[in-house]
């Protein structure tokens, strides 16, 4: 049995434990610095401002157990529909199979309906199988090919 | 040989021209009501509201030609990295197959690197085979799978 879980805003106090989450990954291990917070914090700043992000933390027993940034993207297409899109999902490593990434996703999913959203969008590394999986569990198509391109 | 190309922010004049392009595509003709542009006109209000939103059109004589939206996501990963997300691509079928989409698609890059992102993002239809090589030739890494949940 676990106990009660609150998702909330994020705040900065909250920086350093999602920066571990996003550090404790294989694919994030390699392209974090958990040691120095300083690119964090001016990120955390511009996502603050502006009104469109939502980065989000859940906490339990005052832990921060984990993570996500739902997105609002107005659109034309689709007869003007806005889509959110969510990035950046971790949950803590002792809180994995207990159904917290679920809890997580699902607030998301209504967090875009109050917002008007008609769509929501994610895209998950092809390698991460376990991911795509939960996805498709909770009614999401993989539909598209997602590209990057570094600059 | 063709004649001067600019590409510049759409404004309202542009909606018609721009839906229409939306509409030409063989998903799009299924899911627009070129019509009946009120939702559009909504939704361009939301998008120009929007700082981070940049819809934007190709000129060419006096004709729309081309359009995409480059959205701006400010976010924690990657030491902090923003990166843009390139949606809504479209190119008059009068000037397909002259390289027009590659210059919508260089003009998102190079406006990404100015506003500061890190990475360029995008999903295609998994149907849209000759989209794929298109994004491939211009460096784009077809590394992700792209879910999508309709609301």
């Amino acid at each position: 049995m676990t106990t009660q879980l609150s998702i909330r805003p994020a705040v900065l106090a909250d920086l350093s434990a999602i920066v571990a989450m996003l550090a404790d990954d294989p694919l994030g291990a390699t392209r974090e610095s958990p040691d120095d917070l300083t690119p964090y914090q001016d990120a955390f700043a511009r996502i603050t401002a502006a009104p469109d992000q939502h980065l989000i933390v859940a906490e339990r027993e005052n832990r921060v157990v984990g993570t996500l940034q739902l997105s609002v993207l107005p659109g034309l297409s689709r007869r003007g529909t806005s889509r959110t899109i969510i990035e950046a999902v971790r949950v803590h490593d002792t809180e994995r199979g207990n159904g917290l990434g679920t809890e997580l996703i699902r607030w998301a999913v209504d967090r875009s309906r109050e917002l008007g959203a008609g769509l929501v969008q994610l895209t998950s590394d092809a390698t991460r199988t376990d991911a795509h999986r939960f996805y498709e569990r909770l009614g999401f198509v993989p539909s598209h090919i997602g590209f990057k391109l570094t600059l």
